[in-house]
């Protein structure tokens, strides 16, 4: 099937399946190396293991829910319309395969990175016993395990489906994409759901009404609390960068097609994105041993960090040699100009310039040491509410540039590629392989905040005399370091979603022209496409409602738990009874599931509604508006959410009074605001941005076929559309009763 | 100069000169039958006098220096080329001149209104004490006032320039637009300041510190707090209604010119807007009528409605008939079917439908009996995040069921008049031209509120025996009827505005055609209008971070001046010395005015960098991105600070413990979170989005010849295009600046 590959083609091919297979070989001897160092053989075990049985209770119970919805989504996957003309029917069994390999794939980087980190934790708590380094290596080298996974498996998805389907492997790959992105919407929302219930629900009984520290053991909700730590940050946010890794690559495979057709110069288009993310696979590696220390002194961020660079420097070269023996001979299809060899390493570059500035804007607006963060510790002195408005407008500042950065590296593909057609689109889409080349290394990053987290949290709890008072200081330097990388990944992760979700826009855009159609235009003086962008707006803050409220819920009845248990187990405020922490844990399981349910159906209803009965045009604006909202939601979230922590953090290190003063309650009541932002609305935005997009592109055909509002506008229904416009309705309308069905009392 | 009118044309033209004049006419009347109520002639005549002073005072001081800005944009005005071919020398005088008279109105109809407010609520206190029926009289008829002139000067404005200009008129009316909005924008803007700066000053040294009542005399900053709720509720809010009621007759008028061709058809597209305007101020006059008690036992709220009622029921009759006997014989440009004559009305009343559910949306988010309000006070008890995460979330899903209600109007209007091409967009513009068609009315409801709120402050003052008890109740009660107007009017000045941006953002699109030219076409598939989408979208955020600091910074100075009395003039706290209400009138003023200098440069600023850089159609998206965020955040921040207000009111009303319990200390919390937010920076984005509307229609024109990226999206730089974007630049840059340039510490 498909066009032949040329030798050089094939030559390529080969090299990235290897690539990505020695990418998994290599997760696989880090996980063996991490298993191999010794735990602590005392309390601390016992603890890992509760939140290790915890956390995999929780995967295992969401994924079999999850399974249901993969099985019906499948089904019907099956039954759409695909973009190719008729006669490949081979396309759609392979789109529902790579759908559930998609699916399985991002499942097993969420669970494996998970499982991993809840056993490297308790290896790290111990090596911090000896030394510093030797706590540090393992840590970022159990998290770069996730980091590898995601790399390989995405690597070879994409990779498998160009083997097989060649010209018409984007449509399978929309499969995967779509796979990837639903399993990750339902991790990262759930996670995040699970994570807050069980963070506010411990704090607001342990801290607020028993007087009680933080870890305390006797809380049965503090379990709960570091396998949320898990669940959203690791697994949550594994899924969701693999999935932004997927996008990129389908975007920059279809765009690819589109503006260099590989009748003309073979697939180069298709196949470069795809090499430079084996480039990156392998400086990654390489990048994992630069992570150590260099002399005692040295402090963790400064190793990570010159982890990230080495990494970033070595796949940079490894772009320009590419770039000048691979892409040659190209032409722009609007000028017919050439295109020279040198412009694609340089859009890649963007990406990595892009993912830089986003670092470097979170640690301005968030770091302890900022001036917003200085600014809002100091406000805490007036009260909550003067910190809460403070924490406000720092986010939305923090927005603006974020958005200014990525139309500047939007700006740049233009520079680079002409502003005029699907080149400049391809040059996002680079931009978007770009951000994500060091992928391990940003999974890395991320997974050894909640090691990090843990091994602190196994320390505190632990109630025998294994650790040092120097181990103490090492593992709580090193939690403060992977708050650090966690809010940076957060930042990269909203960049690299935005990214994508532009680049599969403009797919959506490309794609009937692609297939021989005619080409849809988005003009925004419509009034239905403005309807559209109008709707697509608003998806963001509905969802944001839902899942703030939903973490209320959730931490309603985990308060009650909570106290119920302090109130009928004999012995557990003295301390010679344990507190049933399995209990807690599957509330937590059990709301975060029910929660989902709605924000999962109107990620996918909405779209389709409006697509449905407003035309595909419509849903293009629609697109629109929802990208640009949710990317300013999601990091005005992120980042007022982190400011606010690291404000609270500030005075409890000391600062306007310290602990137990009045400007520490303030600091405490912004950051309870925050937190259901930065840890559960804001970040569920992401992948929510990218399921709207994938099924735009999914559904498009069927759109075009039967929306009661057609191409030209005008409007033309037909018995099938207005029974789906019908049944769309009724399952949103199902949703929102749902989300509102009970209105639990925290009191 | 100009095509002929016909016969039925200008008798037309000469119905609505006469009806505008009435409507003025009937404003004196009011005005003069108001001042003819006697006043207490006690305490309260002098507080009176002190607002009153304070209130002209800042609005005079403020004008002077807006007086600066308008000179320089008149002079820039008389330089811009407009959109008319060569040999038009006559239409830069006439926008000029009109841009004068725009801001001239504009400031009249704030100042009159405002200042007939601050005498209105001194006879309503005196009248309390006679009659319950009395005191709404003359405060409903106080506040009908500043609605009589926003449509007599609105409806005289664009008649007279129809009348000199006919066809090229609404380039003219753009000046005049223009003149409207930047004294909106500095209205609004600087009142939010001001009130703001005075509320959370005068509360944070009188209530916390002192523990003294809210409108305690011996506070400094008490009249400074009344004087900012005329500032800001009087005269921003008429001058922000004005500006929309204009800016919606320039859209209608552009697009009647483009859907129904003056050559073939006369002026009938342009004047039925003015006309049904025209049906509107009588209908106003009748229903002020409407507006009193029907036995003393009615509530206040019923007898307005009832006013609002009669008011729409007489306009939509009026509405059937005018064009029964007018639009005939029009038929579509694009279909070239025939347009039947009862299609007009419907789509004016739509507009009247989506105040109605704007108003409905309104008090289901924020009564004090609303289940969402009521959910708020109950997380009150778990303390102020709670309540705050409530309110947020009840903010943005009030967002987005106003988006949703604003789509479907626009949808009405596409199922009306097709979707293809301008007439739909007539149709949006006539949906604006009814949801202002009871101007009167809303803004006489709007300035109830400050005159209602007044009233009762200097019956709470005033230290002799003058008010009975009754009397007390009655002016209590008003007052939270005026809360409630008050709110109203908001929601609907909002969907106003974006209603009337909507319009403009067509007429953007539409004018280079009327005018000979290409229709510009605002694919969001480009990438430079994509980035002009984001940037667009950006700016609201960028606007709101500031405004709500700059509250900050103003409450800071006015705490340190309220302490500064307080220690240094002796016997003010003993009640035997007067404090110096004058110098904190004079510290908001200034602040006020120091602030709304980089707000009012980035308004105008941004646009024009985007469209001089990235092209007229960037603008466009641009634009597009504004309108849905700045629509999107002015609603979440009206409504969730409203409803934050209603939840403390509830409390303090003796729900879950009443005042001074901790319910009602977190309802505080979250009350001064949402003070600035409904009232500074959710008001700034109304004018905000006209603003920058208008701007781009204004430059347009040369943003064509000279922008750095020309029509067809090829970078074609000019030098002076090169030196207006530097300048750009610089200016932007400036305002950045200026707006950090002192971090005020409020301890």
């Amino acid at each position: 099937m498909g066009i032949e590959l040329t030798v050089l083609d094939s030559r390529f091919t080969l090299m990235i399946v290897i690539i990505a297979i020695a990418g998994l070989i290599y997760a696989v001897l880090l996980a063996r190396q991490t298993m191999k160092h010794p735990t602590t053989g005392g309390d601390a075990d016992r603890i890992s293991d509760a939140i290790r049985t915890g956390s995999n209770s929780y995967l295992r119970k969401q994924l079999t829910s999850i399974g249901v919805m993969v099985a019906i989504l499948a089904a019907i996957l099956m039954m759409l319309p695909t973009h190719q003309p008729e006669g490949f029917p081979s396309i759609r069994i392979g789109r529902m395969l790579a759908f559930l390999m998609g699916a399985g794939f991002s499942a097993t980087v969420g669970y494996a990175g998970m499982n991993i980190a809840t056993r490297a934790n308790v290896r790290v708590a111990a090596a911090a016993n000896k030394s510093f380094g030797e706590a540090l290596k393992i840590a970022y080298r159990g998290g770069t395990v996730a980091g590898m996974l995601t790399d390989g498996l995405g690597l070879l998805g994409g990779i498998i489906a160009f083997i097989i389907f060649r010209e018409w492997a984007f449509e399978v790959l929309l499969g995967f994409g779509f796979g990837g992105t639903l399993i990750a919407l339902f991790y990262r929302v759930g996670g995040g759901i699970f994570t807050k219930a069980a963070d506010v629900g411990a704090d607001l009984v342990g801290k607020v009404e028993k007087g009680i520290p933080e870890d305390d053991p006797r809380n049965a909700a503090v379990v709960a609390d570091l396998v949320g730590d898990n669940v959203g940050d690791c697994a949550g946010m594994a899924s969701d960068i693999f999935e932004s890794y997927e996008i990129t690559e389908v975007a920059a495979m279809i765009l690819g097609l589109a503006a260099f057709p590989p009748a003309i110069y073979g697939f180069k288009g298709v196949l470069f994105p795809l090499m430079v993310r084996a480039i990156g696979v392998l400086s990654s590696i390489i990048g994992t041993y630069a992570v150590r220390l260099r002399g005692e002194r040295e402090s963790a961020m400064k190793a990570i960090n010159r982890g990230y660079t080495t990494s970033a420097l070595a796949s940079i070269v490894g772009f320009f040699i590419l770039s000048f023996f691979y892409m040659q001979g190209l032409t722009d299809l609007n000028t017919g100009l050439a295109v020279v060899w040198w412009k694609f390493p340089i859009a890649v570059m963007a990406g990595i310039g892009l993912a830089i500035s986003t670092n470097f804007l979170t640690e301005h607006f968030t770091s302890t040491e900022s001036e917003p963060v200085k600014g809002m510790s100091k406000a805490c002195q007036t009260g909550a509410a003067t910190n809460i408005l403070e924490g406000i407008a720092v986010g939305y500042e923090s927005s603006v540039w974020a958005v200014i950065s990525i139309a500047v590296a939007i700006f740049v593909s233009v520079i680079i590629f002409g502003s005029l057609g699907v080149t400049a689109f391809y040059g996002v889409a680079l931009c978007g392989i770009g951000q994500l080349t060091l992928t391990g290394n940003n999974v890395a990053m991320d997974t050894f905040g909640p090691i990090a987290d843990n091994a602190q949290g196994l320390a505190e709890m632990s109630k025998d005399d294994y650790f040092t008072p120097q181990a103490k200081n090492v593992l709580a330097d090193m939690d403060s370091v992977g708050n650090t990388t966690k809010a940076v990944t957060k930042g990269i992760a909203i960049a690299s979603a935005v990214i994508a979700a532009v680049s599969l826009f403009r797919s959506y855009i490309e794609l009937p022209l692609l297939l021989g159609g005619e080409l849809l235009v988005l003009d925004l003086s419509s009034p239905l496409i403005f309807i559209g962008l109008l709707v697509g707006g608003a998806v963001p803050l509905l969802f944001a409602s839902i899942s703030i409220k939903a973490v209320g819920k959730a931490a309603a009845k985990m308060i009650r738990e909570v106290r119920r248990q302090f109130a009928e187990i004999p012995g557990l405020w003295e301390g010679t009874a344990d507190p049933d922490y399995e209990r807690c844990v599957s509330i937590s399981t059990r709301a975060a599931q029910k929660e989902l349910l709605p924000l999962g159906i109107l990620a996918i209803a909405t779209p389709l509604l409006v697509g449905f009965l407003l035309s595909s045009a419509a849903l293009g604006g629609f697109l629109g508006g929802a990208i640009i909202v949710s990317q300013l939601l999601a990091v005005f979230m992120t980042i007022s959410g982190g400011a606010l922590d690291n404000a609270k953090k500030s005075i409890e290190d000391g600062l306007y009074g310290g602990k137990g003063s009045d400007a520490h309650k303030a600091a405490v009541v912004g950051d309870t605001v925050g937190d259901p932002l930065k840890d559960t609305a804001g970040p569920a935005l992401n992948p929510m941005m990218k399921v709207i997009n994938l099924i735009a592109l999914l559904v498009g055909p069927l759109i075009l076929q039967v929306s009661l509002i057609d191409e030209s506008l005008l409007f033309n229904p037909t018995p099938l559309g207005i029974a789906i416009v019908i049944a769309l309705t009724a399952v949103i309308a199902f949703a929102m009763w749902y989300s509102k069905r009970e209105t639990e009392d925290i009191i």
